[in-house]
């Protein structure tokens, strides 16, 4: 059978605005390659009756109802009392989450002490499964009544997500003897119309496993669902569709279940020794702040120029002047001088050099906004891209830092640099 | 009276969770400024009756309804088609509309051309009032029916901020005789609670204007409502609860009714033709990023050295080797160095340089997670700000940057660069 789930967010800063309901997204994520269909998602704030009668709609129109936020130990967190109350299920102490929850305090460095309250979080309703936080104090749970299955998740993003993976995903699958699972192909230098193109016969043609592409930002995601028996079969039956679409697709797939483009050039470098260097004008340092995101990048990532004003160029990356004044600082050979001497600069393997126009008005020499040229330098040579990004200052950047990210990509697997 | 609203997102890629829903978010904030109180949101798919049931719901429970998304060209785009039906309006063809839009095609370089599916966009409720697209051809509009409101508003998240702020904004004002006005006090380097505790008395104390905290990201937003007869009254209302905020909280109030710390730093710099650069360690070109952020930054922005390997602090940045090895990368000293040499090789007015432990684990002088040090050379004199923040790498780079474009702001304006 397939189940439908509906997310309540609890929580009032949800409803004032202070932040938005990013638990929500990646739990209908995480949902979505389960196949548990997800038709609605509700917000409500701390307040009791209010919260009351979302779960009773929620029970109405879904199987299993998954609840983020309201499990603090402030007396504004009820999410545990109220769909205890809505199920029937009293609340019982339960001493082993209370040792945790006072080892929590004593082996962490806090200014703050545990008081009653906290200790409040041990109660939980019962016969539920528990649900350990890797992150934090508060347990979350899961039961079933009346054929309906309740999880209940902490609010903070961090918690909620590891708690998501670990705990709710594991309890959520064991509700179907079928197994369902599900990979992510992921694509980069065409567009989701485009993939929709290439590959419509197919999906069309196809109900077990299914194909689905879902635009990302600057990339295109192809999701591959399949239910079969047992875990093994399910994924047996997903190959020949992968291989499928690798010959339709071909390199512009950069990776399978990874997590970015930047992750993917990450293990990519590390896996080969490889250092990386980056020169920007128009990303202004964006491309180096998201290689940076990531932890442990020091082992791969050297620094950066951001030679946002155009006599930085020349200053502090030596490109020649000459080359600045024939050809301006959006152009090719200044794109490739960059990333020629941000390398040498850097001692790096390898470097990148974005030069563009980002707007919001053209450059002195008419180049439109949106002209972007990303160069690579690594072994001896050098490669350019000529994009043109069209009129978003945020798209340009984002863009053009994935243009950058996809050469290193294609020059560390062998694949063509420049392809079409 | 005090109205009831509640947000209702239409979308299946929320469902999905391809994107996060910001709209409401951004809707939700908008709301709170205007003194309209939002129980819920909920989001459904692009489904009639999913749709239709969420419309029963929400007009069971909220004097206005504002949806966000399903007013696209495409067949599956029925928000207009469902609201109307369920409030007993009917769709009617609007000629101006269908100029706008046929217009909208001649004019923009566009590789799609319009259908006649585009020319559905100009079918609006009977009787509504129409609320122009500034960034795309779907129109948004808004009608009563029955004591309740219903607002209409793209999804593109652009699209749907422009439009409510340009058209439902003043729609909703007009809902009520009373006016109410709200301006968001900006402060950093003081905790949420630390404000809280020392604007409590003052905040239960008062009824009209109101005044109410809100954590973001690294800082602290207060909220002045007022509500009086008309406009100028409750602006005139609020000004002694601003004065008496700034007696107490002092200068790290950093704005009233601006956008971002770097928005702020942007505008200073411009007002007193001042440049800037950055060298980053832990950062990673976060801070540099961010202020490139905004469009038209070239004119106060130089560039930034992303020093992420220590070899570069002494390569590209000539800090001498002999700081680096008696303080080590993370210190003072290195700090200090850092931002005198990056002002010098980009020929700034003034210059901040960042050097931490982002993490994941300690540096190799045993400096734990979160030490960061955060300097500002300017008019021949530097300073240096010593933190510890945490063991979070995404806090630990956003707050390191934040420091960094509050000790600029405090620069620029005069105040103390190192308070306590």
């Amino acid at each position: 059978m397939s189940y439908t789930a509906e997310i309540l967010g609890v929580g009032t800063e949800l409803l004032l605005g202070n932040i938005a309901n990013t638990d929500a997204q990646m739990i209908s994520e995480g949902l979505s390659a389960l196949g548990i269909n997800v038709y609605f998602h509700t917000v409500v704030g701390d307040n009791p009756p209010r919260l009351k009668s979302a779960v009773d709609i929620a029970r109405s129109r879904a199987d299993i109802i998954i609840t983020t936020g309201g499990l603090g130990p402030t007396c504004d967190d009820l999410t545990k009392q109220v769909l205890a109350e809505a199920f029937g299920k009293k609340l019982i102490f339960h001493e082993p989450t209370a040792e945790r929850i006072r080892s929590y305090f004593k082996n962490s460095i806090r200014t703050n002490n545990m008081t009653e309250n906290n200790l409040q979080q041990a109660m939980l309703p019962e016969g539920c499964e528990i649900f350990e936080n890797a992150w934090g104090t508060a347990p979350g749970c899961a039961f079933e009544s009346g054929g309906k299955h309740v999880l209940m998740l902490p609010g903070p993003p961090m918690e909620c997500r590891s708690m998501f993976i670990n705990c709710a995903i594991p309890y959520l699958r064991r509700l179907s003897s079928e197994a369902i699972v599900s990979r992510a192909i992921r694509i980069f230098g065409i567009g989701e119309s485009a993939v929709e193109d290439k590959l419509r016969d197919m999906m069309v043609s196809m109900s077990n496993p299914t194909l689905a592409p879902y635009a990302k930002e600057g990339e295109v995601m192809l999701r591959v669902t399949a239910k079969a028996d047992n875990e093994e079969l399910a994924v047996a039956m997903m190959e020949p569709v992968i291989a499928r679409v690798r010959d339709i697709i071909g390199d512009r797939i950069y990776g399978i279940d990874v997590d970015t483009l930047e992750n993917t050039v990450f293990d990519l470098l590390k896996e080969q020794q490889m250092t990386v260097a980056t020169a920007e004008s128009c990303t202004g340092g964006l491309l180096a702040k998201r290689l940076t995101d990531i932890p442990g990048s020091s082992a791969v990532f050297k620094g950066s120029v951001v030679a946002y004003a155009s006599e930085i160029k020349n200053q502090v990356l030596g490109v020649p002047k000459t080359i600045l004044e024939e050809h301006g600082a959006v152009s090719r050979p200044v794109a490739i001088a960059m990333a020629a001497s941000v390398r040498r600069m850097m001692g790096a393997d390898l470097a990148v050099a974005i030069t563009g126009v980002a707007g919001p008005a053209k450059d002195e020499r008419d180049n439109p906004v949106g002209t972007v040229f990303v160069a690579l330098s690594a072994g001896g040579r050098h490669w350019c891209r000529a994009l043109h990004l069209g009129a978003d200052r945020s798209r340009i950047r984002i863009m053009s830092a994935n243009h950058a990210l996809d050469m290193i990509r294609r020059y560390l697997t062998g694949v063509e640099i420049l392809p079409e």
